[in-house]
């Protein structure tokens, strides 16, 4: 008898704890209830773990995350995640009207193209000093046009009241703003949706202060 | 009789000739066959008509395109494409096989997020001086990263014998390469699926050299 290897091996995520591309993943696999495996690539540590010659067989981008499943290595978080969505049962990541459909990725989209790239950790190397400016300037743009489209699409979550990709986009960038010390306040919806979402389970297991590879004083 | 007002008007695409999100939504309008009007929103004149309070309600993020059909208006490129592929007939732009679909997906949010946004007007804009150099850096390092991906997907186009949404992206990106003087000839995967594209009437006909708000210096 035949038995395919990846039917017997569980996925493998490689990421970064304070990745929030990699934080994206974890949600939806947290989601779906799906089982996995965690390769901490660390980002500072020597030079970059994402670096090196290995890694980049993974994701010639040389970025986290990169994720392991059914034989193929995907990179790029939303392609993994619509990866999972379409051969993974477990809650549905997109409503079903092609409307909403449609808004969830375009609040997902301006979150991970319009936002999130600006403030990429090569980006701002190579930026410099004036790091943090840069990346509260780039958040702080985004959130202005994020903040109308989601009192628009919101109920209880991103759009309606049902958990989306949109919603596994939003935590982790406004996660990311609060790091360069963004003030939420400012954008009301953003806020109580990301305070919604907090209490949600999936994001509190895949949140960044618990994984494998948090530091001890990063830990909560 | 009740007729909804969307089924009597035409879409209407809001672009620039010359953005490669526009082009993007361009191609798939004429891969699918369907007909829509356009509004040009000029980047560069009067200081940027992107920036209006009236373009702004279409969209907050203040960039082009912006799509209104079926009585709501949507932005973010990909996301107009995939609600024209699940509501519109014609040519799929997504492979069946989910394996594939998720390479498509790969290649397109490599350029999508990973390469686009960092050679966006609004960043370069704020970048000043260097900002050629800096818009060949990062077209170089995400075609670095895209070459040997589409080594492993192509066949005739980026993930097999069939055009889909990783085309779209691919071809307005080398576009923007060749803007920034980037060599081309580096890539060769690249280079042979661009040209072969561009051969493709729906990839002709949406061409920056051939819109309504091309200027005529620029027609050919």
């Amino acid at each position: 008898m035949h038995v395919s290897l990846s039917c017997l091996t569980k996925p493998v995520l490689h990421g970064y704890f304070r990745s929030s591309c990699s934080w994206r993943v974890r949600i939806a696999l947290a989601l779906k209830g799906i089982e996995y495996d965690q390769v901490p690539v660390n980002l500072i540590k020597d030079g970059g773990q994402q670096l090196t010659d290995q890694y980049k067989a993974l994701n010639p981008m040389q970025q986290v995350p990169a994720f392991t499943i059914d034989g193929i290595t995907l990179s790029q978080s939303l392609a993994i995640i619509l990866y999972i969505e379409e051969t993974r049962p477990g809650p549905r990541l997109f409503p079903t009207d092609p409307q909403k459909r449609a808004q969830v990725r375009m609040i997902s989209d301006l979150i991970v193209s319009g936002i999130q790239p600006l403030q990429n950790l090569y980006v701002l190397q190579k930026i410099g000093a004036e790091k943090v400016q840069w990346a509260q300037h780039f958040i702080l743009r985004g959130f202005e046009a994020l903040e109308p489209l989601l009192k628009q699409t919101a109920g209880k979550y991103c759009v309606g009241d049902e958990i989306s990709v949109a919603d596994i986009c939003l935590v982790p960038q406004v996660y990311n703003a609060e790091r360069f010390k963004v003030d939420i306040s400012q954008f009301p919806t953003i806020k109580r949706l990301n305070e919604t979402l907090l209490e949600v389970e999936a994001f509190k297991a895949s949140h960044p202060s618990c994984q494998p590879d948090t530091p001890s004083d990063l830990r909560s």
